[in-house]
């Protein structure tokens, strides 16, 4: 098995790169991977095949992990009406700067000239977030403690009007899950808040390959009309922090605003306890953030929609050598990376053999098995993978025998990567002339003592554009004396810039 | 083994039942079953677990359908500018009259009344269906003839405001998957138009075991901007008719309004032929109206969110009783009918026998095994299928060995049963005198040669509310002379009574 650096010599496919302009080198890499592109409407974005079947592989591992967890999937109305909205006043103050609201039911005119007609009498908002059209099927749902808790999940669109769009990170339309909970007692809704985190954390990590910290979200970082928000928070090759998912504790909030009460076991009326929590599209861009390089795009090979392309060289002996792709690919679908049938495809195309390489590339397929008659002749295989752009050529036996392994040990790889990029981008700071000094030379993942001045925390965002990220959970216990103030002490936190 | 039909005397669960007033039944059966229940907003529904969950497997289904035939999936926004709608007039006709319309994109108030704020310059539609925000796409990403056939499909919400909502068949809000196609000549995109029609033909019997005619829409049915709509049309235990699927081919209509052009091989540049096809969340009621009874749902095994229910009797040695559900429920899960693992489930509440058993005979579950101390005690097991209410009693391995043919049986019961329904309730028809004294006695199924005269279509609706289904796709070719007119002569036509 004979092992080429390829990669080493050739201009990077992505230009800017990441160095040279982090936020265009990451436009440049959706375009190039063809994973989404704008539509009609600012703000909304279409996503492309690739980009989809990315989404589709996120989505079936997490649905798996709800339903293990005994989670059930229902689907609610996407039009509210904005007297459900009014009736928890946190949360509307929250989302009623960014609602899109339907005021009429009918286009009329002639001549290829509509207006909008037939008003309606109460203006509809379409859902930001749903705990609101939930709460009511909740109060009618939930009769009994027998019906606790209620865990119920739903996959659906939902639209916050963006100022500042960007593709999959900030869109005025976004697909997400959201799950909505009801429990008898507090402590009940509280484990299953922390039990939410722990699955996106698990999900980020073991599918993503996105090391997260999970942690709770100070008073101000507050999802509207929560008591609690928890997140989990990755740290981007910029060293910018992308809150990747989060977890509300709701306490009695929305079930007093709903009326979601209950006989208890004594018989006694008790308001339920209340969860919700939910991850996105957004997950799409911070996958991107991540893993990919100056090439394009790097896909941790669970969620690649492609983990093994082959691109047979079609010069000579075109038969022969598509013959023993067609062998290999269906040598390769029999092997089952973490129990699933391993996703491979062979590139029929007649195309300049580069070309077709690049293209590859540039989407993030992890590993590319080149095939040319010569290959064919000696038995051989010439594989590339994506993350580190070694060539390797070995019989076909051999490369049956570890083609599973490389794809492990590049979900594995990518993993330690992007921990290592954090680890360089990560500092305990411990005074606030400190802190500024850090944040004036660029992006870091600060951890400080913090006593939770919330004044302080505005301060910081004014001058530095720097937030508190969340309270992590692995360090709870934990205090020291406050970087902010004389005296006080805190627990740790971790600010950052954040997408 | 033995069999007892044990219904035969106990009064139905449904009230009314289906003869008594077929409507009310249907309502009845759905919150019986917990499918779905109304929303906030008049004629949205919520879609609660059990009826998503069929949802969910007939989406898996015709997902696999779609992806084997070359299709992928992608997401296009929600909101649609109006002047984008306005491109293709025949389209927009057919859709502005029943379009949410977007027209603000804030809320503003003080003391928790909010009225809308930040009006939009152009108003913006939610989808009523994606032909025209597709095209704008289609137009960027089709270059040259090496972009064809151009094979997407999405799945998402809907909005066509409904007048009359009945839940799951109108709805103003609905599920559902549009496919979308761009071709490089009429005849491929002829052809995509028809193999999608069969996919659904197909999909309809063997998943939902729901009978189905695939044929051609008369001018009059057809959908606005296509030059020939094909549907599958399947019959209603009441004798009425269910357009259960779409198929659109498109000419070049949205080509030509979108510019969806493309460099031919030749190097001329021409206009692509486009299809669009779908289905909805209305197939579930079409599911429930074609097989359920006067005890509530009967759902297809196939489509069935769990395929045999164990329900142990807990009074006396209740921890041997549960012991003895779970292996079995461990058994079952290995069998695997269809490819896919048996779904099975053990409920071990601690009810009342018969209020257990009813619950899941009101939600059509397939199999119901009850299971005693004296069942344990003697190794037997008892069971009784849903769709006969046969009881029957045999050894576990017995049972066993037989449990994957019950549902097989079942399902191709199913099928049987609902086209002899559908035999009893069609007639062929010669004259206008017999086609008015037949539907003044009831629904049916009627067919006609027809000379396609769209003023006697007109006619028949106004008086009696009966319209064509379609021109049967088998009987292409035959043709007789006209029952509704002197003289001519035509194909062979279907006539109902549809939702």
């Amino acid at each position: 098995m004979k092992s080429i650096n390829a990669a080493a010599s050739v201009r990077p496919a992505i230009s800017p790169t990441r160095s040279e302009d982090f936020a265009e080198w990451y436009q440049r890499v959706i375009r190039a991977a063809d994973l989404a592109e704008n539509g009609p409407v600012r703000g909304c974005m279409v996503i492309k095949p690739w980009g989809y079947a990315i989404w589709e592989l996120m989505q079936a591992a997490l649905d798996r992990m709800l339903k293990r967890t005994g989670h059930r999937n229902a689907y609610f109305p996407l039009l509210i009406p904005k007297s459900l909205l009014e009736r928890e006043m946190a949360h509307v103050d929250g989302f009623a700067k960014e609602c899109a609201v339907v005021t009429h039911t009918r286009l009329e005119g002639r001549d290829g000239v509509l207006r909008a007609a037939s008003p309606l009498d109460e203006p509809l908002v379409i859902r930001p977030t749903s705990e609101t059209v939930i709460g009511g099927s909740f109060a009618r749902w939930i009769k009994s403690y027998r019906d606790l808790p209620l865990l119920i999940n739903q996959w659906a669109n939902v639209v916050r009007w963006e100022m500042r769009p960007r593709l999959f990170l900030r869109t005025t339309e976004f697909l997400w899950q959201e799950g909505h909970t009801a429990h008898a007692t507090q402590e009940e809704a509280r484990e299953e808040t922390l039990r939410m985190l722990e699955i996106y954390r698990t999900f980020a990590e073991n599918f993503l390959a996105m090391p997260v910290v999970a942690g709770k979200k100070s008073t101000l970082e507050r999802f509207p009309g929560s008591e609690d928000t928890y997140s989990i928070e990755a740290l981007m090759q910029d060293g910018k922090a992308l809150q990747a998912g989060t977890s509300h504790f709701l306490g009695q909030n929305f079930s007093k605003a709903f009326a979601i009460r209950f006989a208890a076991e004594s018989g006694r009326e008790a308001y339920a306890w209340t969860t919700s929590w939910g991850v996105s599209t957004r997950l799409i861009g911070g996958l991107i953030m991540a893993h990919s390089d100056d090439n394009g795009l790097v896909l941790p090979p669970r969620v690649a929609p492609l983990q093994i392309a082959i691109l047979p060289i079609l010069r000579e002996d075109a038969d022969a050598v598509l013959a023993h792709a067609e062998i290999l690919r269906k040598c390769l679908e029999k092997l089952r990376p973490w129990g699933q049938d391993m996703r491979v495809e062979v590139d029929r195309r007649n195309l300049h053999g580069g070309e077709k390489n690049w293209e590859y590339v540039k989407k993030g397929v992890p590993i590319r098995v080149e095939l040319g008659p010569r290959d064919v002749a000696q038995g051989n295989v010439t594989w590339t993978r994506r993350d580190n752009a070694v060539r390797q050529i070995a019989p076909m036996e051999k490369f049956l025998a570890i083609a599973e392994d490389e794809l492990l040990s590049m979900q594995d790889g990518l993993l330690q990567r992007a921990r290592q990029g954090r680890e360089r981008r990560s500092q305990m700071v411990h005074s606030m002339e400190e802190f500024r000094a850090l944040f004036s030379t660029g992006n870091f993942l600060v951890r400080t003592y913090f006593c939770g001045d919330g004044t302080v925390e505005k301060m910081l965002q004014n001058e530095l554009g720097v937030t508190t990220r969340c309270f992590p959970m692995a360090e709870a216990g934990d205090v020291g004396p406050c970087f902010a103030c004389s005296g006080r002490v805190g627990p740790p936190v971790l600010w950052a810039r954040a997408y």
